[in-house]
């Protein structure tokens, strides 16, 4: 077993991981020894795949050397540089979800405990979200797989998510806020938030990864937000659908 | 350099990048040496160290061995076992949303250009947050360390944040809805949001290591609704005070 001169160093470690090497050979193309990879290194490598999937999942940008120096002891400035231009995107784009609730203002107005339950889908969608996400993270590494079997997969997590949380909204909604239809439009919000949510979730990091970035740059605020408005969107169409 | 026996794996793992060792030794409370920790073990540590951190943080239980299959590929049931825990203590805790939301019922009514802007408020909670739990996470690791000085730090770099965020939406909000202090309401609530994500989110995984759990469990539900809920009251405080 060996690794070429020109692989991802994540793919190196994993390799040692795989066969259980103590240090990882590396060849060139006519599969001529060039040298190994020793365990310190190897080492050094899953520690910073680890952080930097962490930073990136959190949308914080890259330092020159993550390992140099903790985040957390990290001079104010420094702290503001890496964690600010992601809140800025997302801020940006978080103005999409504003003006899908501004838009159904008319709706607000004639029932104003339709938005009683905004924060809460919000919440769910992103919640559904980073866990496809993550698994998207963890389980494509930096193997490249087939995207619709495992869409398929997702898409049945999801709804069955969905389904299993809206049902246990149903009955609680209808007896606090005595709205049958409300509680109805609130459970198959959930229900399309998580299928929805669990499909973006993986869909992004794949797409991310197939144009060459690292896959948890799909946890970015796009796709948060994407998961948002979609919900939103369900939850607005439902409402309008059941309660006008 | 080795470690004793009683020692987190973590700990050990992160002994041998810090002193460059292939192999970690291991002796008992008299020093003596009982054996060596091999560099393929240290490996798989780290590894299941990452894994581990990227589940927590997006709430997914614990497998038996989370080496052994990848989530990705995992069948449905098992999918469901693992992700929806969190996911029921994240819908019943974000009921609290909702009830704070409810509680303001006379304000939305009052004004409902209010809620168009809760989706965004609680998304920017949640980034903030979860940039400060990743990087708490991570900074925190299996070290202990005095929470004061990394309080008052992230304390100034969530109140930074969240006045910078504010300041950009100030002007946006005022143009385009035509009233100045929704605007200011907003962009108080974003630097007030900006600040309790960045304690809280630094404090509950603090807390958590200290009662002797993994530190990633405090990016769990409980967490985000605590900001979702907190970033909601200072919206609706500071709507109140300025709108009414």
């Amino acid at each position: 077993t060996a690794v070429h001169s020109d692989q991802d160093q994540e793919a190196v470690a994993l390799a040692a991981l795989r066969f259980g090497l103590v240090a990882v050979p590396v060849v060139d193309e006519q599969e001529r020894l060039l040298g190994a990879v020793p365990p310190q290194a190897l080492a050094r490598i899953l520690r910073r795949e680890h952080e930097e999937d962490l930073q990136r999942l959190a949308g914080i940008s890259r330092d020159g050397d993550t390992f140099a120096r903790g985040v957390l002891e990290a001079p104010l400035g420094d702290r503001l540089r890496r964690r600010l231009p992601w809140l800025v995107i997302g801020l940006l784009a978080s103005s999409l979800a504003t003006l899908v609730v501004a838009g159904f203002e008319h709706t607000l107005d004639a029932n104003v405990a339709v938005a009683f339950f905004v924060p809460a889908l919000v919440y769910i969608a992103g919640a559904i979200g980073s866990q496809a996400v993550s698994v998207a993270v963890r389980g494509l590494g930096a193997r490249r797989m087939a995207i619709v079997p495992l869409l398929w997969r997702e898409l049945a997590t999801g709804s069955l998510i969905g389904l299993a949380l809206g049902a246990i909204v149903l009955a609680p909604i209808w007896w606090v806020f005595g709205d049958a239809w409300l509680a109805l439009a609130v459970a198959l919000a959930v229900l399309g938030a998580g299928t929805v949510s669990a499909v973006t979730g993986l869909a992004l990091p794949w797409g991310f990864q197939r144009l060459g970035f690292d896959p948890a740059l799909g946890s970015g605020p796009i796709c948060t937000i994407l998961q948002d408005v979609l919900s939103l969107l369900i939850y607005f169409a439902m409402v309008t659908w059941l309660l006008l």
